[in-house]
């Protein structure tokens, strides 16, 4: 029997889903019904502002009085409204700007593909070879050789490793072959054309792109025919068991001879079975991986390839190497096809490393004649500042504040952490990651409460906790606001933020800010000129980029400026595996790119002592 | 008190040594007195005729009955004499031709410097580097490269294994550095300017040569400035553990999976223990060996490389590769300099290796105008015949008789073997090595017997033995020729030649003597053709020449033809290590060289029968 009811429908873009709802249901409706996990804080009462999306094609409700409000006319003229608020009249399309979907949705939609023209560095080639007999005695190598050449193509060179299995497996084929071929394309690297694997004719070409993060791994196989991303997989850097972060993995070095080695085999170690779980779901064999491009920042690259880092330990802090790398994935232990190459993108500086210069590739900064800014922040927070085809980068030492480190109650983003926190009327409204009694604050909660304790008068542009606001009390002496009482949480005990963590944060918001600062201040222009600001990372992902801009740590451009934009430098690794051109750009950005040394600026310690204040 | 007998000077060349004599003396008094070890088989009588030397200035008394018979009036009129017979009238000066020399003696001439102009694939730049500063933040790879440049050099290629010391050796030495560089000379080979080390400055830099023999490995430690050898030192191929010659070596492999890298390894294991004992002798460190050059038969030339050798034992037996090659020397487990390769010279076909190419390549028979035959005896004897810059190639089965193998008394050239029989009215004459009592008969004393028992009409051109000539017996029916009866034996048995020794002889030498014609025929040239034969190898520089041409194994040319250049290989690979150019000659000549798959051609039965007699 045919539904009688009238029913609306809702495409939602860039997803791709659509949801039908019945008239009068709101845009959040849609959404939830279409699985879209829209950020919704105060559960639609149009307050927390977090749900914006922007009307495509039909129509809706007027705006209300919180959208109005909260939007510029210039915002609600372009189509922008709070989706808890908007109610469509008829069938519609809205997109949603990554920075309304929640932290997990945004990983999620950060995986999608990478559309570039696919110019990969190894293509195949499928020949026949002539089998030997008494009259024809060349060597195997020759016969190939000529036979590519017979095919038209310039005879590559053939490594040992392939040599080393040549023989066999042209007869276990019975001389027919499938040839990835890297090159020859002279215009990039320094190598001529190279046989890297002798496969079966017609087997598919598939390249490996890592992300080594101080923290987490995330590896993609793609399809180097198509850029087609078949699997991917994440895990856990296992070096941390020899140093939480970069400082530490380096006095670990210091400290142990092998130290450099342990970290390299480890790491590989774990590169390699992440590497076999993606062959295994996407049907491959370790030899169809024919090309692989890691990235990660300087010290994980060196440790990767097994450079040394005690200089990273040192003034000045220099690296080894900063020009591109192709290195033999053999020479490093990785198992992939014989002849297959790591291609590790340049570094900038120390601390300046292959993940943000690929994040920068990625985002289109090699390209754009406008001026944008592009930041990744960890514990230290790189920033690239690309103006009229020039760049500036520096490295700000914001410190672990953001991972939870340093902060009483913080902890890392996992279940149970407090992820976005808004206050209203004295009141803290929370939001946990799993939706799990808190128990502990991660980095965008704490960025949150500071900004929303700002916003509602509770801590002055100093930092200081007003001791008769609610909320406000003393534990042992110590002024601290309670976020949740003990009966609340997951644990029994209380949360709350002191007067020490609001520092922390005022300290890592200032570098960051001060980066910025120094950066257009080089670049010789203000802040307003910035018409792109990319936030990229797994906290830039998390983070509430009003609560930054309210806060200081980024400067108070119209929302719409700024992007979140996930794993950026896992994006640019599979550019660069699918595109030779995109690895000559990121070749480019890097050798072009002005390295700022911040602490040694004159400018330094006078913007980073404003930019401590809060606004 | 001074002596006053006169005395005359007679300088010896080319070996450099001065003797004194009194009036009367002969040259052989000369050549004992200077410690120069001449053949003189018949003690002085003048009958062996292997003492020849050539007088080059002053007079000597007329030639003897002796000489007049042996010797054309061409060779008395360029100044050729037996040294037992020639008594000096003043201070002379005479030619020693090496096949007048003992085996011993030989081997020791081999050792001598080859001179040729130095231009060796890698040259030291000594290098201050700018220090790092919070103000110069380049990367260590970038101020090294920097610097170079600076330096009016093109910056080279930094391999993996360079960087991942760079740092360190940079900071240990006060950034004063010599550098060891590869090319760039794009003419040979693919690579580009590569860094091999990071030495102290004004570093010495060496070589390593090496020729892998079935058997035997030889290695010399060259300086690279000047082309002088330092050291050297030999050893077994420890291979022989898995089998005494190529082709059980090829069987090991076949039945054992991990055979080809055991091979592998242990003679890696070998060059490794040579290298160092070479490096300790001439108080240089690994890392300044920055260069080697390996050569040996296309079977051992696999094996080094890590290369299947399962393609070799069955038809129709063809290399894996042919084409020079250059590998990384840390890609082989070779200990020497950290970005050093090993260049291995380019085989010709299954079996003529790139030890033939550099055997040919030493003679000069890339160069020469001239029509020259130049092999190497072994279990597979190769043969080139050089005529107009074109080159001919073949290789023959010549079998291990040579080496004592299949042969009743046979035995390796080991001291108490005969090595030099000769014949005189029925009676055999025997030198043996280290003039012990004989034990056992090597390959030039077989080769001797065979001779002498045809000259002395004991055996006829079929080989057969007269069952009526003197020393002929049958022991269990089996006829046979004593050499020596049991009590002048070192081990108190009889010492004798079968029927069936001798038809090994004609077997081996018929396999040489085809080769040597098929190669004539394919050059549509005939024997009289030949301007020089040359005879290489171990054995190649014990047999006896005469003996060899009177059972027809070379062809019937005046003997100042034959030259015995001992281990021509190995001083090839030491020229080749020396001297890009001489890389490139050999190279050339082995592309250029036709090889002619002898069991396959129309003539081969026809002219293997033939050369079964022993005329």
């Amino acid at each position: 029997m045919k539904d009688a009811r009238p029913k609306y429908e809702v495409d939602l873009e860039p997803i791709g889903r659509r949801a039908e709802i019945a008239p009068g249901q709101t845009l959040l409706d849609a959404t939830r019904s279409a699985g879209v996990d829209l950020e919704a804080l105060c559960g639609g009462e149009g307050w927390c502002h977090s749900c914006v999306v922007r009307l495509v094609r039909g129509d809706l409700n007027s705006p209300s009085l919180a959208e109005r409000d909260a939007l510029t006319p210039e915002q609600l003229a372009s189509g922008f409204r709070f989706a808890c608020q908007a109610v469509p009249l008829g069938d519609v399309k809205v997109d949603i700007p990554p920075e309304s979907l929640t932290a997990q949705q945004r990983l999620s939609i950060e995986g999608q593909e990478v559309l570039i023209r696919p110019e990969p560095a190894v293509t195949r080639l499928d020949l026949d070879v002539p089998v030997p007999t008494l009259h024809d005695l060349r060597s195997d190598a020759s016969r190939l050789c000529d036979g590519i050449s017979a095919a038209g193509f310039a005879a590559p060179d053939l490594p040992l490793a392939v040599l080393q299995d040549l023989s066999g497996q042209l007869r276990r084929q019975g001389w027919h072959a499938g040839l990835a071929i890297r090159g020859p394309r002279p215009e990039v690297g320094a190598h001529r054309g190279e046989l890297v694997a002798v496969l079966a004719p017609r087997a598919e070409l598939f390249g490996l792109a890592v992300d080594i993060g101080t923290t987490k791994l995330a590896a993609y196989l793609v399809n180097l025919a198509d850029g087609h991303t078949v699997a991917k997989a994440g895990a856990m850097n296992p070096q941390i068991g020899y140093g939480e972060d970069v400082v530490s993995r380096i006095a670990y070095c210091f400290e142990h001879r092998d130290g450099r080695s342990v970290l390299q085999a480890t790491v590989i170690e774990s590169l390699n079975a992440l590497a076999a779980q993606l062959c295994a779901e996407a049907g491959a064999k370790s030899e169809q991986v024919v090309d692989a491009v890691v990235v990660g920042n300087t010290a994980m690259h060196h440790l990767f390839a097994g450079l040394p880092i005690d200089q990273l330990g040192q003034a000045p802090y220099v690296a080894a190497v900063s020009d591109p790398l192709d290195l033999r994935a053999r020479d490093l232990g990785l198992k992939l096809a014989p002849g297959a190459y790591v291609h590790l993108p340049a570094n900038v500086a120390g601390f300046v490393g292959a993940d943000h210069v690929a994040m920068a590739a990625a985002t289109g900064a090699w390209e754009t004649p406008r001026t944008i800014v592009a930041l990744d922040i960890g514990t230290n927070t790189e920033v690239t500042l690309a103006r009229g085809g020039h760049f500036w980068c520096c490295s700000c030492a914001s410190g672990p504040a953001f991972e939870g480190a340093h902060i009483k109650d913080g902890m890392r983003a996992a279940p149970g952490a407090i992820e976005r926190i808004a206050i209203s009327d004295g009141k803290p409204y929370l939001k946990t990651i799993g939706d799990r009694p808190p128990v502990g604050i991660c980095g965008s909660g704490i960025l949150d409460a500071v900004s929303e304790l700002f916003r509602a008068g509770i801590i002055n542009r100093k930092g200081m906790l007003d001791e008769g606001a609610p909320g406000v009390g003393r534990t042992d002496g110590v002024l601290e606001f309670t976020l949740a009482p003990g009966p609340a949480t997951g644990h029994g005990k209380p949360l709350v933020i002191t007067r020490k963590d609001i520092n922390e944060i005022q300290l890592a918001k200032a570098a960051i800010r001060t980066g910025v600062d120094i950066l257009l201040y080089e670049s010789r222009c203000s802040f307003e000129d910035i018409e792109e600001f990319t936030i990229a990372g797994a906290f830039g992902t998390y983070l509430d980029v009003s609560s930054s801009v309210r806060i200081g740590m980024f400067p108070p451009l119209p929302l719409d400026r700024f992007h979140q934009v996930g794993n950026a430098a896992g994006a640019g690794a599979r550019q660069m595996l699918v595109s030779l051109a995109r690895r000559e750009a990121a070749a480019r950005l890097a050798r072009r790119a002005e390295y700022v040394e911040l602490t040694v600026h004159p400018e330094f310690t006078h913007k980073y002592m404003k930019a401590l204040y809060l606004d």
